[in-house]
Order: structure tokens, then C-alpha cells, then sequence
């Protein structure tokens, strides 16, 4: 048992973990983004746990979804309550097996938990960037974290692995840095992002657009879009969870009371669970990075930007875990199922677990013995066959 | 083809026609609602197309879905651009066929169509009630249509009829008015809203409440709180479709560009199409009205109302028509078969139709055959028996 203080740490967590960042100006000091429009220089967060081996070939890229960080296992301080996103996942004997491989999390461009993001200093003006900050998109993120892993002396990552959208940077990667990329585990993702989920994204945007304390996000210093933001969560909470697991959870019990009150209090355990959800992220998140990271999602399709799937895939080499879960309605199936087939049309090495789940689209954050399971074995053989 | 001025009317229209006011104050002056609190006097907006016939056996109530209202067929003006809310259903030779039915459609209380709610004044203090007004129920909205029917001079309804939250008030008129109801025809509807129902509708809510032109729902005479109405119809309009309809009428189609535009304009079609609803939605309906209904539905419960099913559905005698689609996951078929499972034990008739479709939740509303045979036919056998 470790000790960090506070809490008894048990035996196969990372402990302790400082976040590092990573910053590049070096020519031609910016960046080139999708939009044509530049930026730099450019920091990113990231968190690393176990050892480079000698060969450098124990290394695995972990990518987290819209609302994630660098801060993926471990605690960032002896006083912490929770643990990283992924700590289910990351540690010593755990899925990502920090005794076997090198483990980096990278945050993205656009975010807010120190990434270059909207609410970062725009050196040309000496303020917050705000919505002066350009669009980014998912190959700029994926462009930004090809640089912080070169800097770590890494020449070819053993695997790529994400959920959400850091299955849509695991694909990306896979397609940018081809000979990077030995294998990736992209899980409840898409090779698109569907018409419904564009329509989700977006009222979670207008949810911040139109709190007036937004003032076109221009608010640092100020009092924060908390309101709009806090809603936009609420919204998107919604589409992480199954009806079902709504239902045993929550289903239509009451939080404090055994009859209605007969008035607009929140009264059922489901609002009181949403509105806990979005109270708990306006403190933790910039309502600007709300913004682009979701438009970095909408704007994702590889069919678009590579005329076809086949296309997209053609130079990819590494092999695949693909994941997706049954009661996930955000990403469904089908949309893993897609990329499948496209990637074994081109020839390419592909597993693929649809696991049984009631827990929806973010099962792949929960203790999932079944996603773990896969990932281990995947990864063991992966690591056989070029570790 | 008859002629209303501006538009040609096709010969199985029901015309212009006039929306009715039925006020009742009668003693005791005021009706006592589920909450224990009074209401009155009440007035109901309602329309009728057809004839009653002789013995007063061919009438049929038509309950509408939240964003519905009284007029469910024909014009109400002659330059009337559309017709009423389910005018694809209702009319000569139609689904619910005006030569043959005497078709009555009767808005709710809470509403802001010309029912008493949250809009009209308040006889005690001389302006509105906003806030002031009290929590309604189905049961509250069915037993103000009690007085209606009655003052209709009707004493058994042929069939009751409504999809969503007028399938809701369809089973409960069968409940609380087992003698008055021949049949009954709950479409895409449960007999209570789920945990995931509950939590749309709050977040809809959330979305008016964090509207400053709310005002704590004292806005009538100044800036209405047309943000967060908008938003509030923009978040129930994805639920009302299914991701495949949505994927088919716009998959990630841009509205008016060939290329990305790289800012936070509403660019895909999806996006459009919602700012649309959204701005229709706040030109014709009350956000405390949205604010009220959304919470009568979220409090129907027939299950908690009534101990069980089997006790709600005990005294019933009407024969039953349910229908559910298949694409709907707002109230997903099972809910149906829950409904149908609970009659059927209690040794009722009831035909159930689990129609495949890919138009989602909203499909009752649209020109849906096998929805319009369904019903048509029952109708027709009910008739038969009844009329």
C-alpha cells in the first residue's frame, strides 16, 4: 500500500504524477492548422507513467474524449479525492500495464487544462485569445501531439488508444503518422460524426452562446458563462448514459421527497444527477474550450477529408482494436462497424468486440473487466510481435 | 375543390374552421387538482369537424402532444398558410373521417393556445399568473375535458385518441372515465416517462429558467425569453427524430457552403434545420406553458398513481388500439408492450401494432399508412359495435 498523504493509495496505482508541458516554437514557430490559418507556439499537457524501455518500443499514446486531460492515472497531489480519467486502466498489472509499457497521455490544442487553448495568452495581443483563437480541428491536435512524442525520443508508438474522440485522434493518428503507429485501439468511435451528434454538439454550443455572460467569449476575469456551460453538460451527460442505465440508476425516484412537491424544484434523482454533473465541470472547464473541442468533433470525417474510407486507410499500418458497446446511442455499433469493414477492405489487420453493455457510450471510462480484457490481450500481442 | 380564398383546399379538407372556447366556472367555481390546489374559472379551446350523429355514438376526442393545441385540422383563417397539427389524419374520407365521426380536439389546460394557463390572467390578482399557476397534471388536463365532452351533450366518447402526451391523456380518460370511453388509441406513448424523459425535459427546462428575459416567469408584457424557449425546442426536436431519419434528411450536408467555414456560424444542415424549429416554436408557444407541460408528462405515472398497472387499468372497458414504431427512442416500444402486457392481464382487448419505421418518435404525425390503416380500421370495427 502507498501513501500519498490523505488516502491510502492501493498497490497498483501510478501514485504521485506531476504534469508536464511541452511547449514548441521552434521553426517555423507555428503551426499550420486545417483552416490555412497558423498558431504557436503551442503547449501541451501531458502526463507520463512507467518506462521507455531500451529499445524504445514499450510506448503507448492514450487520447482522451471531449471532456478529458493529460491527467489520466494517478493523483496530481498528495491531497487529491479522485484519480486521473483512465486510472481504472493505468497502472502497475492494470490494462495498460505501467510495469510493461511507457504510458503518455496527451491533452489537446483547444482545451483548458494547459493546452494552448481560447484561454491562453495570444502573444500578438497579450490577452486571452478568447474566439480569436482558430478553429482546430482533430488532425491539428493529432499534429501538435506528433511533435511532444518525437520530443520524448519516441520514433514508432507500439499502440494509439482512445475513447470517443481520442478514438477519433487514434484513427487519426494511424492516418497522419502511418509509420508511427504500430497498432490502435480506438473505442465508441466513428470515422464520422453522425447528423445526430452534430445536433447535440450544437445545442450544447447555443446552451453557451446564449448565456449572456458568455459576451462572445470574451468573459476572462469575469463572471464566467457557468449557467450556459453547466447546461451544455447537462445535455451531453444525457448522450454518454443508456436509457437503461438511466433507469436502474436513477429510474423515477425521487432525491429528497416520497411525494411531488407540485412545483419547478428539481425533484427526480435524474435532474439532481445532471445538475451535480454540471456544476462539478464549470469548475473544471472553459466553456470556450466547449466550443472548439466540439467543433473539432464535428468537423471530424474521414470519408470527407480523404475522398473514401479506403483512402483514409490505405497507408495505415498498424493493426486494430476496434470497440464498440451495444446500448452506446451516441456512437452505435454500426458506426464501429463501418470502419471494419473499410480497414479488412484495404487489407488491413482488424479485431473487433462489440461488448454487450448496459452502460452506454461511456462504458469504456467505467470498470469494464470486458474492455479491459481486450485491451490487455491486444496489447500483449502487439507488444510480442514489436516490442 | 373547395376554395378558401388564397389557397385551393383539396376536397378532403375540413376547411375553415373555428376554434371554439368553453368556459366552465359552474359551483363549485373552481376545480381541485391532483396538487390539492383550485383552479377555475377554466376555459378550453377546442375545434370540431363533422357531424354528431342521432344517438350521439359517433364521437371522437382527439388529445394532442405537448407543442400541440386545438386545431388539429383544416384553417383557421383563409389565408392560413398550413393547416392544423394532424389535418394528414383528419377530414372526409380520412383517417379519422369527418362524414362518418363527430371529431372533437381539445387543447389542455397550461397550454397558451386559448386554454387557461400560465398566460391567462390571474382572476385574483389582475395579470398573469406565470408562476402563479399551478402545477397540472394529465389527470387535471382529463378532467377539465370531463366538462367539455359533457357540455357537448356527449355522454360516451366512440374513441379517444392522441400520440406522446396525448396517448398519455388517452389512457388516462379510459381510467378516469372507464363509462365515458367505447376505445382508446395511445400512440408513442407509456404509462409513465422514463428516467431519460425526465432528464430532456429538465435540461429544456434549464434552458428557459437560465434565460434572463425569463425573469422568474414574469415576463409577459416585455422580452419574452425567446433564447431559451428556442434552445428548449432545439433539444426536444433531436429526441423527436430518429438518428436515421436525421442521417437520411441530412447526414453532414452544410447548408450553404461547399467547405468548412472554420467559426461557429451554424453551417451544417442538421444545425439549420434546428434554428428553424427553434425560431417557429417561440413565435407560437408560452415558455411557462413549456415549463408546465413538461412537467405534467414528467410527473404521469400510472404505475405510482394507482399502486400498479393491473389497479390503474381495472375498471377500464374500452377496447384498445396501441401503437408504437420502432425507430422511436423517446418511448420505445417496450413501454408499449408494458401497457399492452397489463390490459391483457386484466382481460381487456387490445390490439397492438408495432409498426417499422425510420421516422422516429414524431412518425404518428406525419403521413404514415400503416398508421392511418390501423387506426382507420379500428375505428371502423369500434363503430360497428358501438355506433
Amino acid at each position: 500500500m502507498k501513501t500519498n498523504g490523505i488516502l491510502d493509495m492501493p498497490d497498483d496505482s501510478v501514485g504521485v504524477v506531476t504534469t508536464e508541458y511541452f511547449t514548441f516554437a521552434s521553426p517555423p514557430g507555428e503551426m499550420g492548422l486545417v483552416s490555412g490559418r497558423k498558431l504557436g507556439p503551442i503547449t501541451l499537457a501531458y502526463e507520463t507513467y512507467g518506462a521507455l524501455n531500451a529499445k524504445r518500443s514499450n510506448a503507448v499514446l492514450l487520447l482522451h474524449a471531449l471532456s478529458g486531460s493529460a491527467h489520466a492515472a494517478g493523483f496530481n497531489s498528495s491531497d487529491d479525492l479522485y484519480p486521473g480519467w483512465w486510472d481504472l486502466y493505468v497502472g502497475p498489472g492494470k490494462t495498460f500495464d505501467t510495469n510493461k509499457y511507457f504510458i503518455i497521455c496527451s491533452n489537446v490544442i483547444g482545451g483548458c487544462t494547459g493546452s494552448t487553448g481560447p484561454a491562453s495568452i495570444n502573444p500578438e495581443t497579450g490577452s486571452e485569445y478568447g474566439l480569436g483563437f482558430p478553429i482546430v480541428t482533430i488532425q491539428d491536435m493529432v499534429n501538435a501531439q506528433y511533435h511532444l512524442v518525437r520530443h520524448l525520443g519516441i520514433e514508432r508508438l507500439l499502440a494509439v488508444a482512445g475513447g470517443s474522440m481520442g478514438g477519433m485522434q487514434a484513427l487519426q493518428w494511424c492516418i497522419s503518422y502511418p509509420d508511427m503507429v504500430a497498432s490502435a485501439i480506438p473505442i465508441a468511435t466513428s470515422a464520422s460524426l453522425s447528423a445526430q451528434g452534430i445536433a447535440f454538439n450544437e445545442v450544447g454550443r447555443q446552451a453557451i452562446f446564449r448565456d449572456p455572460s458568455w459576451n462572445g467569449g470574451d468573459y476572462y476575469g469575469g463572471k464566467k458563462p457557468e449557467d450556459g456551460l453547466g447546461l451544455a453538460r447537462m445535455i451531453g451527460h444525457i448522450t454518454y448514459m443508456s436509457e437503461r442505465l438511466m433507469h436502474e440508476k436513477f429510474g423515477r425516484r425521487l432525491q429528497n421527497a416520497d411525494l411531488f412537491g407540485f412545483n419547478f424544484e428539481s425533484e427526480f434523482m435524474v435532474e439532481s444527477y445532471l445538475h451535480h454533473q454540471g456544476i462539478k465541470f464549470v469548475n473544471r472547464f472553459d466553456a470556450n474550450s466547449y466550443l472548439y473541442i466540439t467543433k473539432a468533433i464535428d468537423y471530424f470525417d474521414l470519408k470527407a477529408d480523404y475522398g473514401s474510407l479506403a483512402a483514409a486507410f490505405e497507408k495505415v499500418t498498424a493493426d486494430f482494436l476496434i470497440i464498440s458497446y451495444t446500448s452506446d446511442w451516441l456512437y452505435p455499433s454500426e458506426q464501429a462497424r463501418e470502419i471494419v469493414r473499410a480497414l479488412r477492405a484495404c487489407g488491413k489487420h482488424v479485431g473487433y468486440t462489440e461488448i454487450e453493455s448496459d452502460t452506454g457510450h461511456d462504458t469504456f471510462l467505467l470498470d469494464d473487466r470486458q474492455t479491459q480484457r481486450n485491451i490487455a490481450n491486444f496489447l500483449r500481442s502487439q507488444f510480442e510481435k514489436h516490442g
